[in-house]
């Protein structure tokens, strides 16, 4: 195969991104076909993006002989039944996390990859194709910092979108299954472990809206992991400085931090404020570059015939974390693994 | 009084600091005396400093007529008994921390705090004596970051310490008292609430030494505060990159870090390694300043007839936290205050 | 036209990464022919990137009628007669700096551009179109700083690349012409104006190799702009600590610095250096999105029928200024322009 | 002498702050009387640090026979006499920059110097006192960046005090003497070496009325030095951040800057306008302490028995410099040395 046709399902915020770089910026991938059930929308994004095939119904794209994958960034409500339904229709698939919404739906998704070992499936864990989290977990990896002792990471969301996250709240899962997961998974990563405890806590400080689904505006929790290292994970939606995800290793020989002072580019201010560094509005402009590396990964695997180093047991295995951390959450105890 | 005349006990690093201090950098106050058992080290300083006055015994000391106040330098094991006597000499005290070895100690150092209401006690909680930390404190009274909804606190000691720290493991009461009460106080202080619960966990990473003491040579614990402000405390002793005590305090409205990239000047250096800076070499050289404010305020408070922030009952208390994370940390489990 | 068939030429170090990225990061561009002396290198490349087309010979290049664009990355010595005859065979023509290495010879491209105003000439100044270096330019441009005082650019090679700068002495055409001509794009284009003096020094500090060039191995300029702008310039290729182009412009409201702080990427390292971050190691990493981003835009004006804001006489303009500043340098004096 | 007792002339705002460090922050020294103008303010002043002994007339100060010294930090015009007077009555002098206004009162102040070599006599270069300073060029002076070949250095007043600078412009003697002397000062210690060329400019960018005076709000030179290095200095009164004092010597083998981020303390501020750090309010703030060093060198200089490294030729050759670059600036043209 010297070109990967992709069908692109859903046209969010992140999905028209991943439409745009699929169209302009991936090698190798022709986006051959564009699925959402907004037609307006979808015409007007396919006429933009040159893109003849469109369809309303899912199942509609996955049964068109002219694409050879599909990309999801559908709502997550969908993901499983859609990643089997493609990889049923022989089509590889590219997901968008969460893998399921349920740990039981996550099971289902690895049930319809193993059937089918032939097609390429990967999930869209972006943060370890970000440039700067590469470099550091080469370091890691390298052993340039001794062994891991303490990992941090931090999510979080810009205040000013806290409607659409209230408004989203009863459907996200709350913020371990929304926003941190992808420090679950950066946890795994780097330190090439399981969590064995964890004891998570949070609350409500700006936003009672969130008190109903019994999730926080902000939350966090320590878990100590079954290679001793310790874990604290937070994640919060009213940061009034912008977006921002930062990670620190510390290990027993040296301490990397990634992002440690978010920062949107390298201009520095000086003004009323003092010395100042804007930082990202939003994850579409802080990773970017990583959106568009993590779909290339894909496109390569389906080209090279090779598996991508995140595997379906790695998404079911971030959202069991996530629903034991909002378990741990909601009951206030300190859960075991 | 124009001029407190203080006793200093105790010519460790840092009590020799402090006497350095007070014979120079003090205001109205006079170095007037020295003890400490070991008579070469006490000669030899109090030679340096101009001190005719000087004790080996520490009740030789206080039965002295000419001193208005001592300072507490001496082995923490001490530090009760010492307050108790020098209080009941009529003496004005400035400890260390901590206030003492136990919870009982504590409870018998108030006690004699109680008994002599006219005299000033004042712990050495230097920290809130730092500029950087008073005026971020400053600006979180004032309402500038709306309320705190994380305080996160790191105490890292340099690695090329970790001798003597393994030496005095077995008298130090572990990481939590040893190292965290600093931080203890300043979740108290920034937050303006107490602990409800913990979980504290750690271990050896470096250094198996610290485990004979059921101790670790980096640990952290997640701590619920009655207000629901979530508090995260990290204490190490393998610090690469020197010592490092950093704070952040994440608000609804703003987020304060203090030192958060730590300097150990102004001094940026481009070389081989990048661009970088360096570290402050230890807690004499960090709070340089912060001991000299510290003991002033101690003199002021004694001349003012003024009674210090920092209260004997804030020594209790901060001392009881860190017991109850010890024993969090020694058992594993989730602990409620 | 809807893709930009594009022939290559030159494969050095750049030349190599500017065929790498029509190849696969440009869109609506294609690689449509690769040139350059050395067979065995063009060969080698045109397989890996799959080129069919591959020329030896510039002429041969030119005369095929299966590409509609060059991208010239051959030594400067050849620009100005690569671009007229490019032109004068009908391609539009993207091309490195310099425009020519004389002023004659920008004179001479001037004419071969405006003898064919229908098509697209552009000239790599490539930091024009990195993200920071726009961002500024825009606060600039829209007042945020007020009324530019002061600008100040830095160009630093790193001294481990310091062999193939003195090998290249003899033909680099001095530390100006070589280095300084970006940081002298960027100064007309974020003043709008133009130098009205320079008094330029400088010398051999480490490499006596380059006084036989009349050239010194860090250099630097102050110019007065007709605007009353003062605008400092320092080159030097003998930076320790990695490759550095920094910027700040100070304005009568604000200030912007662009890479004041170099940095590789977004990791912070803790180690026995203190606290660091590496710097990029070359301009190729540095500039690696702008290098995209140039070309892009170059596309995007032939199938758009645009021409690019840079023009060929700001290339003459800045080889001027270069010239001066070379001249003033010789002489040691000061000079008006 | 075991103590010196000092005369403090002059209570403006670093007046003042010279008279509280004296009477409260100096060693070994007493403040032993003040000299000011102002009855009101001089009894006010003198009331709360608890001094005696007070005139308003210099020449009754230095005819008391109960002090050993002077520190003068009087309007510049009286510097000169003053020194000489007080040197004369046989009194150690700390003045404060200028040496005098003109080159030929810094001459008489030499003369004034010889005649009592027996006593202390001490220039105001605060910076040199500098914790950072002094780091740095304790590197510099071992060797850690090689030879020194760019020296860079900014002096930068805060546009909300320039209704103040507007006021004194008359008096100032403009920006190369009332601000950038301590910059060539810096540029003398640090490169060891005597400027040879100086070219200057600058002008009025935000504020007219500086133009009377043939100055600018804003100016800059860049001088050749004997040893070849080259140095480029900036003074500005139009700071929209703060005050702002930044240095960056740039050797063959490292690079030193400090404060090149300019910052307040290590509070970093994450809010709306992204992370930022607040700068020093004015030169009191940011050298604070140098002015305590500096004090203190003199006090210990005269109980030791001493002579300051900085002589009174320092102070005739800063002048002498300050004075060409401000010539060069009012003429436009290249000046030699």
């Amino acid at each position: 195969m010297n070109k990967v046709r992709i069908g692109s399902v859903g046209l969010g915020r992140l999905g028209l991104q991943h439409a745009v770089n699929i169209a302009s910026r991936i090698q190798n991938a022709e986006l051959a076909a564009l699925c959402d059930v907004d037609r307006a929308k979808l015409d007007e994004t396919a006429d933009k993006l040159g893109v003849r095939r469109r369809f309303t119904a899912f199942e509609d794209l996955i049964a068109c002989g002219d694409i050879d994958a599909v990309v999801l960034v559908s709502p997550s409500g969908l993901h499983t039944r859609q990643i089997s339904a493609a990889l049923a229709a022989g089509k590889h698939v590219f997901s968008e996390k969460p893998l399921g919404v349920t740990v039981a739906e996550c099971r289902e998704a690895e049930k319809a990859v193993e059937a089918r070992p032939e097609l390429v499936f990967m999930l869209g864990f972006m943060r370890r194709f970000d440039e700067s989290y590469k470099y550091a977990h080469d370091k890691v990896v390298a052993g340039e910092i001794g062994k891991p002792l303490l990992f941090r990471s931090y999510s979080q969301d810009p205040e000013k979108f806290i409607q659409g996250a209230i408004a989203y709240a009863g459907h996200s899962g709350g913020q371990f299954l929304d926003m941190a997961v992808h420090d679950i998974d950066l946890a795994r990563w780097f330190t090439g472990s399981e969590p064995a405890t964890v004891y998570a806590i949070g609350g409500c400080y700006a936003h009672p809206e969130f008190a109903q689904y019994k999730d926080g505006d902000n939350v966090s929790c320590l878990m100590k992991f079954k290679n001793d290292c310790m874990v604290f994970l937070f994640a919060g939606r009213t940061a009034p400085h912008g977006y921002n995800v930062e990670t620190e290793i510390i290990g027993t020989r040296g301490i990397l931090r990634i992002a440690g002072v978010p920062q949107k580019n390298m201009v520095e201010i000086l003004d009323g404020g003092g010395v100042r560094r804007e930082c990202s509005e939003n994850f579409l402009e802080r990773f970017d570059t990583a959106y568009v590396n993590e779909v290339q990964e894909f496109v390569n695997c389906v080209i090279e015939g090779r598996k991508p180093e995140v595997t379906v047991y790695d998404g079911t295995r971030v959202s069991e974390i996530a629903y034991t951390c909002k378990s741990a959450f909601e009951q206030g105890v300190l859960v075991t693994f």
